[in-house]
């Protein structure tokens, strides 16, 4: 049986993120033969493009561990009707310099939990369109854009009521085929 | 005579960065009634909601600077089809905490320059929809990306030729108009 | 008293469309000094290029109401997270031929109702960046993503509770205010 | 030895329309297993919800068609920084009544052609949102902005310059390899 690693992006750096919250329920409901692993954005510096041919340790090890995993799961909030600019930041460092992109070809699925309204339904699409440009084959649908609710996450952490959960067992279903279907051999 | 400062905000880190270039040849074909700061947004950390209470003094005074302009500027290259990481981070930090989104009302204008083809097209369309949403009334057209050839600077840092040096002042005008229609008496 | 007069735009051709009932809702609550005026887009041909030189009447007809009116209203469902063809077919007919762009220059407001849970963010996205290239300033807050609830109408067609009753107040009076700022005397 | 066939959609109704001509002279590049076949969607209705449950003959004719083919091309400029309304409005028709979007599963590439500097950026950006919304997964890269230069065609209607040619061999080549890993056995 093969098996897949696949890197988890937050959005978000709050210690209490809904998004990690649910990138932490999602990951249990992961297949067997894939586990799962975060990456961490919250020490990197701010992108210049002067440091490319010096990056920082942060960058080098973000780096290194995109080139380690088979897939990618971003999980986020939207930020003033975009990404935010901490998960932007984490896109743009990976993808440098030029020729070096190391995102390309890592199938990936996007979703993200708010407690808006209209959730995070931008953030996605922007998030869409630079995946597209770094060549990151991402998952059409389930769509999924997740309100949190009073019950969305019980105390141990599970999705917390039934509809949710089935939904976000269907989505982590479609995801593994995904990325199944991409991997580069 | 009224007076109007105006916020200028640059995309890049970078120390020779062209659309630095270009905001500063923009700034000269600013009218008399206008002056120009830059908004230095290289040493904010990246945001942290968890922040918000006690935000670092980076963001402090970015906040306070924008609050004593009337006008914005953003000149920014796009980087993986959307703006920098660094400038949403900007974004990010200056609207926070809800309820004190400090860019509100500030009349905008929108710029860009690139080396290549199709110059900064969806950066700008990405943070257009970011400003609609920070409540930004945003210069509509002249649309401007700009291109960087050979010729669009001299050794002076001034405009290099007619062509480019007319588009840039006939924005420049329309900026202006704009600025003062908008501006919170 | 100067007086104003707003062309409605309805991205939905179906005779009970949510969103036509949300015009006529809001349209109710203009100031006397302010009339709406739909403006038929359902029997606009397929946007054609080569018919620059012969437009249809019914396209004559759309660019001779926009040029007399001094603001614009789009009322819209979202479409497969984009605005409805039937809108964008719209825009590009009034737009054309080149030089000849009818939009331009009116100020307009976008708002738009749906039944699902993430509103109409994106249309109102795709259609803000179209307005922007046509030179329509457009109002950025309030947003207005309207989701069509049981009582959102009552029998008369009025706005069915108090609280999106006012929240849609809110957003007419600013409108109202936008549109007066940007009026070409 | 599989066969594909290709259903390909331009985005301009122009006789002379330089993303037909593109369509063309790419459709020429296919491998033999590979054939190209023109939706037209010139003559569809507006689209109007109301007619669901009785489509126009045009309508059951474009989704028959797609039901037939393996795989999707659309090739289009961009109308005032969004999609032709021409193309949104098929994409419209082909995923309606509810739960019968045709164009699902169905693999797909994007080019678009352009006179102008920035070519067809936006417009491919919001049809890629509506792709990923309709689940037709969608070639990354290489992204194709092709300028309409004055030896992009030669008489013959193939391309005319070897730079231009070997960049769209090399499109090609990906989108044969993405169509045959995603078709629906």
């Amino acid at each position: 049986m093969n098996h897949y690693q696949v890197g988890v992006v937050i959005g978000s750096l709050r210690k209490e993120s809904f998004n990690r919250k649910l990138a932490d329920a999602l990951i249990k409901m992961g297949p067997p033969e894939f586990t799962f692993k975060h990456l961490n954005i919250s020490d990197l510096p701010l992108y210049n493009q002067d440091d490319d041919d010096h990056p920082a340790e942060s960058v080098k090890r973000l780096k290194h561990e995109i080139s380690e995993v088979q897939g990618l799961m971003f999980v986020t909030p939207e930020y003033n009707r975009s990404m935010p600019g901490v998960l932007k930041n984490a896109l743009d460092h990976a993808s440098r310099p030029y020729g070096q992109n190391a995102w390309a070809g890592k199938p990936a699925g996007v979703i993200g939990a708010s407690i808006g309204p209209i959730a995070t339904a931008i953030a996605q699409q922007h998030l869409r369109t630079s995946l597209a440009y770094l060549d990151v084959p991402t998952l059409c649908q389930p769509e999924a854009f997740i309100h949190v609710s009073e019950n969305l996450f019980d105390e141990a952490g599970n999705i917390g009521n039934e509809r949710s959960s089935k939904f976000l067992q269907s989505w982590m279903d479609r995801y593994v085929v995904w990325v199944k279907k991409h991997v580069i051999p």
